[in-house]
């Protein structure tokens, strides 16, 4: 197709150029003989990770296996990157941890609920994209959210991924000590992605900061889980803070995410549907129909950013 | 059967003695017309619940959704419950978050990997047994662990949960500020299930206490992340301090198991095998069958209390 000859041609020239590797920071890694990515059932001894995700430019994650294996299905009909009809095995099919499926230079794999399960998917990707060599590689996190005070169905851009007081960093234990991690993303990236939002008029999106919590209801305020000690209007307080404080949505993945990313210097960003405006309600009642076209939205954003890429050269 | 017929006699015999609900501590819960359990996929305006879980007398729960599922199998063919070539639909068929399956009194639901993803589940669990009206609940964590000086293999049946500086707490941020939760297990549980595993004698089990990470990787002292800034001498030195500490293995959901379990009434043990020994190394190198008879040894331990509480009386 017209799009992805335009795209290689882009990706071969922007390699001519400069070519910024996948950073691992372990230097006890070189001495392994075989490195095993136990939670993809992948490992350098059992497969020849280079053949098969050298030409990786860019990554989506995701919480749900069933929304990674639709994106792909997706962006492949989308950009007419191979037969629409194809399929797409999970390549991650000897394990239930984590699911992975490949189209083109495009790559989607799941990653569970929380910072935990983001965390050990994430450690072993970007030993997966070092191990394959792969090089100036573009990871967008799509998921759902929490807004505050934005009509459901916006898509939020990360900005600043915050804790629950509201400050931008990322708290990590090693070996029984606390250390603090930058959770900045790619500013450029992200107005890349309004500006495609904005040029696609089919929903509202914002660029705000999001709050990362280790939890989906006490920790997020709300008055549902199976406990809660306080008010509705503790609970309002709180969120009219956070708004304060310039948090557009809720979710629990993205500070571990911007700061391993970071790290390994991947360009990264987030963008996540919010279903809900949490300064009415804490339950998830629309309907599946609706809850599922707001999942959409994510996917539709990384499209247009995707077929934009022929043109503005990001990736 | 006679194990079934005998074990419904002695749960009649229990729920006339005494009847212990499933606690939840909400008093917002009440003004809900309906409660929908989003990550299960289920709710009380559209399932009933007593109607279909009020007899749950018996949770057990896994990180893994495959392993879940070849526990109600397994359990309902050693127990014979029912027909062992029936087959167990999953009851959370609409959503890939967590997978439940239910076979007589016995639950069987996944949690996905990390204190947030149990955490979800244990909220809508909770929720759920409390609304099936459920009584003397007994809930049972099996999952996969490091060990630290342990033949792999070995399963563990947790004493404290403690964290990653080896204290028994769990520090859940609420509104932004920090509260601090017991992680107390039922110790009478902990030790009939000893009780039944020198009966077994299958396998080495022992009674300690475990560490509960939200890393796998930099937060276990690994050495085989994406990133590693301590040498291999610091990290022995570690986990030897963690193991002069009581701790016999590592893993990733106990701390908020024990302390959600115990703010809801529910009697909870935590019975992981380990998968390897962290003090000879970190990758999980041992073969796919070795690994899998090892993920078995926690649900043969459950098989065998289910069949001694057919004496013992303890559910």
């Amino acid at each position: 197709s017209l799009f992805s000859r335009n795209m290689d041609q882009r990706d071969e020239k922007k390699n001519q150029q400069c070519s910024s590797p996948v950073c691992v920071h372990n230097p006890h890694l070189d001495a392994l003989k075989d490195d095993i990515l136990y939670h993809f059932s992948l490992g350098t001894g059992s497969h020849n990770l280079q053949a098969m995700f050298g030409d990786v430019k860019f990554v989506c994650v995701g919480g749900s296996p069933w929304r990674m294996k639709s994106f792909i299905e997706f962006i492949a009909a989308e950009l007419a990157m191979e037969d629409p009809k194809s399929e797409y095995p999970n390549i991650c099919a000897g394990t239930d941890r984590y699911a992975m499926y490949k189209v083109g230079p495009v790559l989607s794999v799941s990653h569970g609920m929380g910072i935990p399960s983001i965390a050990i998917m994430l450690h072993e990707l970007i030993k997966l994209l070092h191990h394959a060599h792969c090089t100036d590689v573009t990871i967008i996190r799509i998921g759902t959210s929490g807004g505050i005070g934005l009509e459901p169905g916006t898509v939020v851009i990360t900005e600043q991924s915050v804790d629950a007081t509201f400050l931008p960093k990322f708290e990590q234990v090693i070996l029984g000590k606390t250390v603090v991690r930058n959770t900045d993303l790619d500013q450029s990236l992200a107005q890349e992605l309004l500006h495609c939002s904005k040029e696609l008029n089919q929903f509202e999106t914002v660029i705000g900061n999001t709050m990362c919590t280790l939890d989906f209801y006490e920790g997020q305020a709300r008055l549902d889980g199976a406990f809660c000690s306080y008010t509705e209007a503790d609970k309002q307080e709180y969120l009219i803070k956070a708004k304060e404080a310039g948090v557009c949505n809720i979710e629990m993945e993205s500070s571990v995410f911007a700061a391993m990313c970071k790290l390994s210097g991947l360009r990264a960003t987030v963008v996540c549907v919010t279903l809900l405006d949490r300064l009415k309600g804490d339950q998830l009642s629309s309907s599946h129909e609706v809850l599922h076209s707001y999942q959409l939205r994510p996917q539709i954003l990384l499209v247009s950013l995707k077929a934009a890429a022929c043109i503005g050269g990001c990736w």
